[in-house]
C-alpha cells in the first residue's frame, strides 16, 4: 500500500515565507509517501500584474521552497508535489514541481492557463508527462484548469501515470465532480489539492471551492475535505490497481480505444 | 428553439413488430423537431447467438423501422434518431440512424462495443459524424459505451455537433452522471435515451438503469426520467447557444485546446 496525502490551506497572497512555512507546518508529522499541496501554493493568486510576481518567482532547482522540501522530502523519506510561480530567464510559468526523497525534482508547466493567469504567465511548454515519485510510483502532473480537456489526464494516463496529482485554485463550481469521470475514464487515482479562503487584491477578488479529494480508479471519492477549513489527510491506496483497465470482462478502458476513428481537431 | 424529445421504454427481446409500434405509439402524438431512441430499441439486446438475430436485423435503407419513419417524420414533420441492428451483406452492425422529414436517412455504427455485443457486432467503420436534422440542426451520433471514451463526444463537438443523440441500453451505473462531464467539457446538448427492464435469455440477463436524460451546454439536467417507467418527455432548446464555447472572458473550451501537446496513443 501507499500512502497518499491531500493539502488544503489557504495561503497569503505574495507572502512566500507565511506559505512555505504554513506548508512545512502542516507536512510536518504526515505519515506518508506523497502529499499534493494546491497550485500557487508559495504566491497566492490574486495578482494585479507580472511585476509583483516577481519577488515570489523561484528557479526550480534553488528557489526557496525546492531548497526547503528537497530537505524535508530527505528527512521524511516522502515525495511532495507542489504549485509555485517558476521563474525561467525572464518568462514566469503556473508550475507544479514533484520533489523525491532522494532530492531529485520534476516540473510541469500548466498547459491550459485560466482567466487572468494568461496576463502573466507563459502557456506552459513541458506537455503532460508522468515521472516516478517514492517507489517509483508513475505520477502525472496537471495543473487546476486542466480538468477541463479530458486530453490532459488521458494524456497522463496514457503515459502510464497511476495516480494524478492535481494541484488546484478552483473557482468556478465543476471540477471536483468532473474529476470523478476523469478518473473513472482513465481507470486511474487523482488527488485534487485545492486552497479556500476569498483573495482579495484591489479590484480583482476570488473566492476558492476548497473540496480537495482523492479519487479511486472508478471515480469514486475516497476522500474529499470541506469547503472551508485547513486540513492534511492521509489514507493508503494500492497504485497498482490503476494498471487495471478492465471495465467488463469484454472491455479495457484503453485498448478498446480506437484513435484511427478520433478527430484531435 | 427547438424541440427535443426523448424516449424511454421498454422493448421486447427480438420482437421488431412490437417494438417498431410502440415506438411509433409513443412518437404519434409528441409536438417536437427531434425524438430520441434507445439503442437496439428494434431488437431488444440480450441475444445468445448472431444466428436470432438475423430476422430483426435491418438494411437502413429497405427495413421495416426506416419505411415506417420516413412515412412518420415527413407527415409529422421531425426528425427521429433510433438504434436498430443493421444488416449489410453478411455483417451485422450496432447502428444509430438519424430519419429526417425530407426522407434522407444518416447512419452512425457504433464505434466502442460493449461486453457480448462483441460476439454479434461489427465494431463500427463510420467513425464519429454530424448530420443535418430538421431545420439543418447539426446533430452528432454516438451509441451508449461510447459514453467511456471522451474521443467520442470530442470528435463529434469538433465536427460541428450542437446536440448529441446518445441511443443506450446502459447497465453499468456511471453513464448518466459522466455524461455531465461530456456535454461540459464540449459545451453542447445531450440526449440519452435509455431502455427499462430486465431482459433474459436463457443464462443471459442484463437490467438496464432507465434515467434518460437531457442536458444542457453546462452539464446541467434539463430532464431526467425515471429509472422504471416508459415515457416521451420534450423540451425547448436553444441549440445555438452550444455555438458559444466561452468558459470565461478569456477561456474558450476550443480555442484553448492545445493538441500539439496531447498524446492519443
Amino acid at each position: 500500500m501507499y500512502k497518499v496525502s491531500v493539502c488544503q490551506f489557504e495561503p497569503h497572497l505574495l507572502d512566500l515565507d507565511f506559505n512555505l512555512n504554513r506548508m512545512l507546518e502542516m507536512a510536518g508529522d504526515a505519515d506518508t509517501d506523497l502529499i499534493v499541496f494546491p497550485e500557487l501554493a508559495t504566491s497566492g493568486y490574486v495578482f494585479q500584474n507580472k511585476e509583483e510576481l516577481i519577488p515570489v518567482a523561484e528557479d526550480v532547482q534553488t528557489g526557496k521552497s525546492f531548497t526547503a522540501f528537497r530537505k524535508l522530502c530527505a528527512q521524511r523519506n516522502f515525495s511532495v508535489v507542489y504549485g509555485f510561480c517558476e521563474s525561467s530567464g525572464d518568462k514566469l510559468y503556473n508550475s507544479a514541481a514533484l520533489v523525491n526523497p532522494d532530492g531529485s525534482v520534476h516540473v510541469y508547466r500548466k498547459t491550459h492557463l485560466f482567466y487572468r493567469e494568461k496576463l502573466f504567465f507563459e502557456p506552459g511548454d513541458t506537455g503532460f508527462n508522468v515521472f516516478p515519485a517514492k517507489d517509483g510510483i508513475p505520477v502525472g502532473l496537471m495543473i487546476c484548469f486542466d480538468w477541463q480537456f479530458p486530453e490532459a489526464m488521458r494524456s497522463l494516463a496514457l503515459a502510464g501515470a497511476l495516480i494524478v496529482a492535481h494541484p488546484s485554485n478552483l473557482v468556478l463550481p465543476w471540477c471536483q465532480e468532473a474529476m470523478k469521470t476523469r478518473s473513472l475514464e482513465n481507470r486511474v487515482f487523482s488527488i485534487t489539492a485545492n486552497r479556500i479562503g476569498t483573495e482579495t487584491n484591489l479590484d480583482q477578488q476570488e473566492t476558492f471551492t476548497g473540496a480537495s479529494q482523492i479519487l479511486g480508479t472508478k471515480g469514486e471519492i475516497l476522500l474529499r475535505l470541506p469547503t472551508d477549513s485547513e486540513d492534511l489527510l492521509t489514507l493508503a491506496i494500492d497504485p497498482l490497481l490503476a494498471e487495471n483497465k478492465q471495465v467488463t470482462t469484454y472491455n479495457n478502458a484503453f485498448t478498446d480505444r480506437r484513435p484511427e476513428l478520433y478527430r484531435s481537431e
